[in-house]
């Protein structure tokens, strides 16, 4: 008598979720310093201290019925026209408040975006690149389109173009791409964003009409010494860019985020409109006020995010001599090296006995790897290549 | 190319907005203090202190990195025990954290609900009784449901319930009601909350399966002297409440809330599940953590909203005198009296020669009437019975 299709989804909590439980059964038996959970990716490092500033200084100076008050559907004025500047200052794009839409989080603006680029049950495709983040499958379904995956490469998880020339059709309304990728770490070199938008381009051409790219990219600031982020609206017109402070503010229970998109994108007269309509509809009234306030303050700057890049080096160079095959993180807080047997579920189930939560890659559209998150602190990280040592001893590797 | 339904819903901004954008225009020329505007529910009074003391004790006594971490999809579990405990102890319930679903706000918790009782597409019906809330048409639509209006009995806008009986047929799959009521102000009596449990308890054994009642109360807390809320689930076992703070605590920007059921619900075992599912499916990853903490401190509270009371005492009083027919409001902060002329939109148009902004009952459903939102203070809503009895008397209504 409820919801068929969510009675059905009932209890199919992720898997992610699964690691995180065990993990905290397992630290009431042996503490929680021998558990190895690498299983989530919850910031481990605090906010900068300008976020309680801004709090403090709101609370101190401005009305509380306003502070508090009913926001507009877009976002604040000011909060955007801010974000706008410094993305101007930093990308050299042309951006107005007018370009941006505030969102509850990166999963509000990814399903803000599904929903405004597609029709319900039209047979509309959005193409996606493993590995990808597994909600990508729920949020595209709930807007009545279709996710189509394209597999890995898995020898330097840049984008297989053979499979996806093949994979553009009729039905492709837009391309998500993610970008530092969870759960890999890899950052989309220049060459591969150009080769994206040449190719886009030219489907454009072919079929007469736009097909955008949606750019996922709360890592955008999680960047590791020898890699850069190529802002993809300065390679291709037609991008709406999902972005979410969870990550660089370390404040992913606050839920704030926003989509931006360019002057020359194809609709750019009327996407804020139907991206309002999109947001409307989906029972989204408005981003939280009091964290609008902190971003107008807070934007541009990040975390002290350093203990990401120092776990990052330990574990590449501790994994790769072990004898693990690792792509090399170009950012984020992930490493997603190849499991030691084909089975990834069945190796994350081993890795248990050495007290290390392993995420297997296979919800993540790449089976035979597995994920590492390693938010954490760098003293765990350190201990546990002997633990990974005596894992791929079980297999018979040897460095 | 953008998605064809959001397209054609561009620039449908509400009546009630629009009317706000009319209000700055105006006050810029003769000053806010001229304006009657009347148009806007957002409170009036600041939240209680007890709110800026809370985000102080979290800034000062939680680990930031777990006070602004991922919240869990149903909310916290300390803030839900905090929230089943306050109404165990008001209304004799016998919750625990297992019965409380956190949403940012009501339109979330709505949707949420619409998504979990319907199937998309099957013919599922839910039906209001108007006068009612416009987003609701929305709401239901985006779940892919179809809302059914029950005209309003004009005379105490309790229910016509003659009408609800021959609507109730085997699509139905919730009844919607929301009081005390936004745009009337009026609240269901025992007498009526009895009735309609009746006729569902009569129509649930005569279709053999369940029609729950969704419960929408932002308003519940504001409630005038002579008055009182039943509180519906100790009426209707299979019943929904979806609560706000907005009204309550004053913070409509902060968008928190949530559903609560009782244990006695057809599916208490597996409602929970299948609410967090539908969450999920809408891109709703969990309710912002800090307000959930200041929640944990402040459920049960209220801020001082006696001017509301005030507010209503003078209206009600003054506009009967003048002339206006008008159902006294039992709560919130609205009143809806009869337009003085069959066309609404042309009264509330007529109405502006004399700067009074006034919303129009026929988005609500409800012709002939229109909306007062006396959110404002006393000293306004005073001066504005001079300007009522000017438009009465240009329709030949004397007192």
């Amino acid at each position: 008598m409820l919801s068929k299709l969510y009675s059905q989804n009932i209890g199919k909590r992720s898997v992610i979720r699964e690691c995180f439980e065990y993990s905290k059964q397992r630290a009431a038996v042996i503490g929680a310093e021998n558990v190895f959970d690498f299983s989530i990716g919850n910031p481990s490092v605090p906010p900068p201290a300008e976020v309680d500033k801004a709090i403090v200084n709101i609370m101190e100076n401005l009305n509380p019925i306003a502070a508090h008050g009913y926001p507009s559907a877009e976002g604040d004025s000011a909060v955007r026209a801010k974000i706008a500047e410094n993305l101007n200052k930093k990308y050299g794009t042309d951006y107005t408040e007018k370009n941006i839409f505030m969102t509850t989080g990166a999963a509000a603006a990814l399903g803000i975006c599904f929903n405004s680029l597609t029709d319900r049950d039209a047979g509309d495709e959005i193409i996606t690149f493993a590995p990808f983040f597994p909600e990508y499958t729920v949020f595209v379904q709930s807007a009545g389109a279709k996710l189509v995956v394209i597999p890995a490469d898995i020898d330097s998880f840049q984008i297989n173009f053979e499979e996806f020339e093949k994979a553009i059709n009729e039905h492709t309304k837009a391309v998500l791409i993610n970008s530092p990728n969870n759960p890999c770490g890899v950052v989309y070199s220049e060459e591969t964003i150009k080769k994206l938008a040449a190719i886009l381009e030219k489907k454009q051409r072919e079929y007469g009409r736009s097909i955008y790219i949606i750019s996922d990219e709360p890592y955008r600031e999680i960047v590791f010494k020898g890699f850069e982020v190529p802002y993809v609206p300065n390679y291709y017109d037609n991008t709406l860019v999902c972005y979410s402070y969870s990550k660089s503010l370390s404040i992913p229970g606050e839920r704030i985020g926003y989509i931006a998109f360019t002057n020359k994108a194809k609709h750019a007269n009327i996407l804020l409109g139907v991206i309002a309509a999109a947001a409307r509809s989906m029972t989204y009234v408005g981003v939280p006020m009091m964290f609008q306030q902190v971003i107008k303050e807070c934007d541009g700057l990040t975390s002290d995010t350093t203990v990401y890049e120092t776990n990052k080096n330990i574990l590449y160079k501790g994994l790769t001599e072990i004898g693990y095959t690792c792509v090399e993180p170009g950012g984020t807080f992930y490493a997603f090296p190849r499991s030691l047997e084909p089975d990834a579920v069945a190796f994350c189930e081993k890795a248990r006995k050495y007290d290390l939560v392993l995420v297997p890659g296979d919800g993540f559209g790449c089976p035979g790897h597995f994920r590492i998150a390693y938010c954490t602190d760098t003293d765990k990280v350190e201990r546990s290549l002997e633990k990974f040592r005596l894992l791929a001893e079980e297999y018979g590797v040897k460095a």
